[in-house]
């Protein structure tokens, strides 16, 4: 399954923290598309036996005043983009977003943001603090790091549940791809396809 | 201008090859996003003196059979996120594709469409005459490498011609980040906004 192949790439690049940087598509309200940079905050664990089930979602986090925020609210579909130097491979994941925010009631929901807000570091932490994102440019006050175990209000986790998957290798001539998607039953099927 | 940014972020990737790797999002039929890595061929040149004036414009190529070909017919709209990791610069670049394929009958554009195909390797020119991608997996018998000076008619050059950029550099707390814009007369103004 590609989640075995996402893992094995990122295995093989632990040594290069940017390896973790995906692309993340969306669409905005101009039906035009948007496109940013995205640290993987690894895979939702336990996802599947929620009381609403999350399967496979990879994790990434997002401030509430973003502007991908508000585009995901009114078209949460998605496409991440992400290439292994090392492997060579690219991985297309397709799939719906959900923001988990402050105000999120579903306590299973809450729990996951509050152990995502601990598990990142101070630096990270402390960019959910600063003046709001993409206003004209003012003064940033040197600020102590927040508290690890009470997230700010603006920061959001927010989950990818892949519905299809991309995966090209480029190594090899002709290079290979294959495509992944998921039944009414929420199995994985795969097919191989030409590159 | 955003442009000396982005040439200095190549200057220093020039031992990483897969510097030149960006992710292009476009959107589908579906109104979902849709996003891959492509390689960034070059800054198009003297097209600010073409009949039809094009500025600024990013060259990719891609294969007329491929989906993005499709959908640029459909949704012109693009935006390219790409990262450099030494620098660890982000530029966002938004603007409009321009397709540009076996029949187009402008003449400077398919004068750059010749240059492009000129300029690519014998390994990237083969995958143009690949069979159809995203169909079962066939085999692929050894084939010479097509000529380098008349392009096979599955081969497209695509234009992104940029109207607005996104430039964030995560060195320094807090990061630095800036957007340009064209106006009306095709220059380009600059802000500085909040990380």
């Amino acid at each position: 399954m590609w989640r075995s192949h996402l893992a094995r790439s990122l295995q093989q690049h632990l040594s290069q923290p940017e390896a973790k940087f995906l692309h993340l598509a969306t669409v905005g309200h101009d039906q035009r598309p948007r496109n940013r940079t995205v640290v993987f905050r690894g895979f939702l664990e336990n996802g599947d036996r929620f009381s609403t089930p999350l399967t496979d979602c990879l994790k990434i986090v997002t401030d509430i005043r973003s502007q991908k925020a508000m585009q995901i609210a009114e078209n949460p579909w998605a496409e991440a983009s992400w290439y292994f130097t090392k492997t060579r491979s690219q991985f297309r994941i397709s799939g719906k977003l959900l923001l988990i925010d402050h105000d999120c009631q579903d306590l299973e929901l809450q729990t996951a943001r509050l152990e995502t807000w601990q598990a990142l570091s101070d630096p990270a932490r402390i960019q959910f603090s600063w003046a709001h994102p993409r206003e004209p440019r003012v003064h940033f006050p040197k600020t102590e790091p927040p508290a690890a175990d009470a997230p700010l209000a603006s920061f959001c986790l927010v989950l990818l549940e892949p519905c299809e998957v991309d995966r090209l290798e480029l190594r090899g001539t002709p290079q290979n791809r294959w495509i992944y998607w998921r039944d009414d039953q929420g199995n994985w099927l795969e097919k191989e396809v030409n590159p």
